[in-house]
């Protein structure tokens, strides 16, 4: 029989680092990714708007006959994912619940988040940290700034590092670093290289372990299929980034209708 | 009577910078302004959605009387307003026209365009001035990062400077620049310190000239009232770069229906 097929979306190209840490641990899945690429940035966007947004990704991804979802996005887990599972039968995965799971088994006293205005002003990664962990000191920092240029496929130069000095400059003691929104692993060195004593979450990889755990793959019998990837629009820059976080080509199909 | 009335939309805080020298070179007009801050950013979204987005907004401002729109915004511009004179009646300006006719003036044979990826793609502004300027040469930059760095209030720091630095290295001697997207305005500075030969063309104040050449308005008896400004979502940071832009506090009204 053929592998279980996961389906994940984003707003536009981040997503990628989450597809790019499950398949790593989980070889013998199959996967169909979705890049919401017409409306990026989620992060500016209103609640509403972005259940909206995710309604349609999830139909999608529900019509390609996915097995189970993968929100990759930051700001739509933060904004709709407590909505939607209210609303589908079909598993969802969002990244906020296992991160906060992760800190509390690392006993981490002060974290700091790095995320989209629109996550960080829904306080999602906060309050879900603060009820596994009711001692913590959460410290927030919207970065609207990242994912524009981790589209843009600035992730390694003098602006990047820049940028990214201005927006940790408050963190002050934190034992580890949240980011928040999937763009941001492409920053991940140069987070390292000036907070080199600090954790840096990638969310994606957290979600990759747990499914690891629970998903028991054969990898004897089952078939692997080539991996699909949509996009809504495909006037963005979404090749290019991709090369970079996946250093391959991928092959895109464009979808008209939603 | 009253003053007559315009209504001015952008995307988001950046035509503002059209709405000031509108309302400097013509004070004795009443102004509307929109800004779709639930939809920015325009640049990275499609003709169709653009198109769509720009009808919503002239409907918002004939609902409220206005005299004649401004679509302050250079995507909008580029990607709507052909489409849209087709199907209003009410006059509707444009920045691009009159830039290429201002740059047809000054008989320039070599100019470069600063603007979002949709408006570069459009081709809008090259195909108007080549129409105008047949012998002209354009040199075309997209620069997906200075709007939403503006959005941001980043306009005057390093990072804007290494931004705008990176941008503009592959013009080559150009006598004038289009600052393609009514945000950019806020970077003029930083464009002129690096190219002080070049003519930095800022297209609101060829729109506010153009203005008070056609409309005479007779500042006895006409009456002004307090300009209105309207925002399809007040979670952006609006106020702030608005404060930057005109040097004073305003009052937002956030429209729930759009």
């Amino acid at each position: 029989m053929d592998s279980k097929l996961i389906g994940i979306f984003d707003s536009g190209v981040g997503g990628l680092t989450v597809y790019k840490e499950i398949k790593k641990v989980n070889p013998n899945l199959n996967f169909i990714y979705l890049g919401d690429t017409k409306h990026f940035p989620y992060g500016s966007k209103t609640k509403e708007n972005i259940i909206e947004l995710s309604r349609q990704n999830i139909d999608f991804l529900i019509s390609k006959k996915v097995d189970e979802i993968v929100i990759a996005c930051g700001t739509a887990t933060s904004q709709a994912l407590e909505t939607l599972k209210k609303e589908y039968k079909i598993l969802i995965n969002g990244i906020i619940e296992p991160t906060a799971e992760y800190i509390k088994e690392k006993e981490y006293n002060k974290v700091g988040i790095m995320a989209t205005r629109g996550t960080i002003k829904s306080k999602a990664f906060e309050n879900e940290i603060k009820k596994k962990s009711p001692d913590i000191e959460v410290q927030n920092k919207a970065c609207p700034l990242l994912a524009p240029m981790a589209e843009e496929g600035w992730t390694n130069n003098e602006v990047a590092e820049l940028t990214i000095k201005e927006y940790i400059k408050e963190f002050k003691d934190i034992q580890a670093i949240v980011l928040g929104c999937t763009h941001y692993p492409l920053f991940e060195n140069i987070i390292k290289k000036y907070m080199p004593e600090v954790d840096v979450i990638n969310t994606g990889k957290i979600v990759a372990e747990n499914m690891k755990k629970r998903l028991k793959v054969d990898s004897k019998t089952d078939k692997i299929k080539e991996d699909k990837f949509y996009l809504t629009d495909t006037e963005s820059n979404f090749i290019n980034v991709a090369k970079l976080i996946l250093n391959k080509e991928i092959v895109i199909e464009e979808i008209k209708e939603v």
